[in-house]
């Protein structure tokens, strides 16, 4: 492969792809709207940017095979916050493909496109639309434009819907729906080693033994997780308060998103991709 | 019912709605971006304003029991044409209702949600998105900020697929597609007087022999068509060319968006809601 | 036919039901914990029995083609009450047919079988039980056993989850749900001449405008409603409260039933097919 | 439309339809293997032909829009009896259609493609294939073709699974079964009609208030029968003896035929297309 | 966690129970009709009594945290045998839960409350009820109860229908359907421990090769069986007599409760949870 | 066991299975259409005859327990190429059966049955018809035919969809499609040894990361695929040529299969069963 552009690069899952995506292409195009930190690969340029700048998109985007799109506001947040990176920016991303001749793009959707399922409903690939909040709104967003640019323009589409993609587990929900950072890396070379996508939706989660969701209808793509949320089942069962069923915001795949009022921000400031610092 | 608030009231199928709507509270507000056409009833008064205001909104529709949102570009366009009015339009409405304790919102939903399955498919109020343009993508976003402000917000809404809503039938496709506008003041109606609807999908279409969708999972809306396109079909079918199944214009549901290229506009003038004149 | 046996002969639906049942067969016997009102057929004969007593119930049964089981308390209550007549009692029922060698019985299930399911959800004959009270599990309980008995005995089924089964539709729920004594005979009639049954599910349910479920699944029984709630609409909605939809009574298609505490009694009187008095 | 061919002309449904087709085209060509009955249309010819030979197939096919295919023995038969007419034949006419350009096929399909499944279960046009014998195999085999053809060469098909198709119902299970010789022309006139039709499986059966079928999923073809099996209910239902569940010949869809061992033929002389004299 | 009570503390299944939920809280009640066998643990007591007296169960229950409920006739019986422990005794427990505020239920459902299903559809926690006699009657009414404690007051319940839960795996059909003893463990711990539960059925059986029920709707519970009978096929085919398809005793998940005929007793004297002695 | 017969048992997957069956019963019976290569096992004997020979067939057959049925033309072809052998030679071994009672069939059916599929649709057990050409419609004919007898004659089917099988993974699209020999024996084995198979369907395929079908509802028969194509992934993946997702060869489940024009032969050589030499 030629080229690929990673965007969210300054972002805590896009720094963990910079290194793999490196080693995958000739060259690496990484971009944020922050400036990078740490070193560069030596195939690897950066390019500081607005996702709303739809010239620069485009620019860098020229000659791309793939694009890896995790750049947004990694948190709930108002919309008026969510509509410039996450909505106009992911169909920045999409026009710039279809119009400099990307092939596909692998996305970062995530668990709150589905977030009001309680979680005793195993949820699919096939599972439609129930956001949790306007982030979660927003990926829905992107995965219909991720669909319909399939469908008329032909790109291929890998969505994502990434669950808790933290270090550790950090409590009880989590050995559940832990994304590792091992992988996260997994996932997103499988969606770009696999020959064929057209249109595709998989879960970001690890092997974990609580596992609220069935990946097998994406199991095509090749992706084997590794990691288990299991071995600190013990530790985080006794730390947590017992958990209460009647809180939507741990009954809900979505977590606290499914009970935050609408239109709050700074939720679960863990959770974000982009930190202002 | 105290007040009911039209948006989009001066393009094709609001102006319909205007008088029936009137006879249904004690207050109607009409607004739309373009003045009033024709006389205002007793009880009606006019508003001009942009969807995309959201103050504007919000004070408009303070006090309202209902709000019948028919406002948008009704037509594909480019997504800088759609964002504004289809997209900020739709979040600004549900926003206003939420801080303002509206119990229920008529959205305009469109045929192009799902625009993009052939028409050999029978689809029904729970089929999952999959959008023939921007005008599709941004109807989908609202019936998903619908859906969210229902489970969060408790905002009750009936979310219309509008097929091919003309004074008659205009092709072969809308043998099966047509809704006529007294069908379409019926099915508006039902969806306000129903005394329970929380959020709910239906298809706007006549009662034709060739309807391709099936709303019986919306039956408890007490929609009953009684137009029927096939009085033209012999007019219709003598007329028109002979249908090409190669074609996604003619074989999809959304029928010539289907076709259409991503970012074209002014596809068919014929389906404007506010024409510009 | 030789002889069809009718319980709950004295409640509210059996009542309406031994004139045209009597007219069906050479004999109809029927039968209550109450004395019979009003005059006998020339053919009807009365027992006076209780459905807990066993013995009773096959004496009566024996020589019957089809039993018409509509007997048991017709109204929510403690499950202390609920066990005889409406567990044990159908037991009794299946049980003392197969041992006369019963062709077919025709059951009064209820609505209350799915009552928890929202009202914006269309359910058809095959959705599973999600019972909204002890009334509404004892008609689970009692279908289950018709699949039973169904399966491991013969003995054909039709389980009819009747609705709202009033002289007039009473309250906006009933624009939907109401079933009227004339539909009630037709839905009967229909299980006993069509030809085979096997176990079958459909719902008691009008013509209604508004009819929150979908028989369809169920088509090959004949039966055809013919009465419709809608009549009544205009008046009923001027009349009813607004509906509110975080309420589950008004909801749920169970209604009140739903949203009732757990072991109250004497829920809706009105609904009650053997009142006291 | 300039020309359309009907095969299975002197079979008793194919006589049905040579008037109606007459009238549909400039040019229909009837052929059967036996020789004509009755007048010619004055645009109508006659091919007296065997199905299983492909290149009177072709030559007779050239130039046709439209091939209305019925021709094919009617009945259960053995094996060998079967595979000429029936599966090798319609492999010849489809691959005669598509050397020759023909648009659309128009076929005779039969319930008994899925005629194991018991009645009591609707059945919809997507229901997998489930045949009672080697007559529903082919059946079935015709279908596959049908949908083969249409995938990979672009021809259109509508299988219409005719269920008991007579001058008058002619037992308990023609109650829901029967289709008339009016709705069997309308059937095929409205799959001629509708614009697009892609790939299309519909059942042939009349408005008969016990219909056990579910055609709404193909409702875009416009199909409304108008005849009710139900006029001849009450005679039926008192001349015939009481059905019995345990007979899967009465349980099944389809009737006699699931019962019959397994190449048996002759089994129902009455449904007979092309009876020997 | 402070207390647990265990019913059925007795029989086979209980008796490999008590140790494990000895050590997850501070206090186990153990419980059964028969007098305790073996030594108690240090925080375990003792209660001799029966399902069927409610106020014995309420003042048992009062201040657990959970309830693991397996007391019950283990076998198949006549329904007057059937109805005092495992429907009324159901009902018993979950009342006094209720009133007593306990969070959980952990419930030993069984397959035979789906045992009519052949054993070549696999079955998974959404397949609705279909059981095999009054034995799977009852845990279908436990399992409706179950449901609607959950939706109306709050109480969880994991509802395991438990296979073939024995030592070793006994004859062809525990090839697939075995439970081992340290997976029935694993399977009630993981029931226990995970901290959202809602209402949730999972199946009872080990990571056996031919285990024929997909359990991954449930999986969010994170029970990992770790046995596997397969170790035991090679003897037990050879030892085996050949299978026989049409016999419904082999066909069904049910196996020998299937073919049973209704109100027989003592079926399969070696699932006896609580033997008489 | 008896007697088992072999046919195909010259092609590339028959001469895999001849050593395990010799292994599995008293009497090996393999057959083909050409001689035998190799030696023979001690207890087999091998009939050289053609399977559109029914005479030849069911004097083979008489006297056994099983079939597994591998004998046909192993690639695409023309319809008159495969009618013989696929179809009449499937209809011959089915018929053979049940005149000698022979209580069990393998089938090597094939992915052609369902290879119109996109690969990003997961597949299973129950996925209806959906053939890629000729091959693929014989494929299904015999499935039919094998439900077929199962329902009418009791016969057991397992109808293998078998996918990619080759010593090694061939190309990109066989890192999914694979099944290795290893893991044919052992689906082979397992649908022989397996009690109760009643008429089931499973795919061919190894235990590949990136296999795109779902085989787990079929999982009772015990088949576990130990092979894994994932090994040959990078020296494949540096090697094809990028794949194409407009083009249906790459995107369908069926490979070139399903871009081939109709009526093509000599399709894929590589995948022959029988090759001429």
């Amino acid at each position: 492969m030629q080229k690929i552009v990673l965007t969210g690069a300054a972002g805590k899952l896009g720094s963990q792809l910079r290194g793999p995506l490196a080693g995958m292409a000739a060259q690496l195009v990484s971009t944020d709207i922050l400036d990078s930190a740490g070193d560069l690969a030596a195939n690897e340029s950066w390019v500081t940017a607005d996702l709303a700048d739809r010239a620069a998109m485009q620019d860098m985007i020229d000659g791309a095979d793939m694009v890896v799109h995790f750049g947004a506001i990694g948190d709930e947040g108002t919309f008026e916050q969510i509509l410039g990176p996450n909505i106009i920016g992911a169909y920045n991303v999409w026009e710039a493909a279809r119009l400099t001749g990307v092939k596909r793009i692998i996305y970062a959707s995530s668990i709150h496109a589905v977030g009001m399922y309680p979680k005793t409903q195993a949820i699919t690939p096939a599972t439609p639309h129930r956001p949790d909040g306007f982030y979660g709104v927003a990926k829905c967003f992107a995965e219909d434009i991720a669909g319909m640019y399939w469908e008329k323009a032909g790109i291929e589409a890998v969505c994502l819907r990434i669950y808790s993609c933290t270090p550790e587990p950090m409590n009880a929900r989590a050995l559940g729906s832990w994304l590792s950072y091992g992988d996260l890396v997994r996932l997103v070379t499988a969606s770009i080693t696999t020959p064929i996508t057209g249109f595709t939706v998989a879960y970001g989660v690890s092997n974990n033994d609580r596992c609220p969701v069935d990946n097998s209808a994406a199991a095509f793509l090749g992706y084997k997780p590794q990691d288990n949320a299991e071995a600190w089942a013990e530790e985080i069962l006794a730390r947590d308060p017992q958990a209460d069923p009647s809180d939507l915001g741990q009954l809900a795949h979505g977590g606290p998103f499914a009970s935050a009022p609408i239109n709050s921000s700074g939720l679960s400031a863990k959770f974000l991709v982009n930190p202002p610092d």
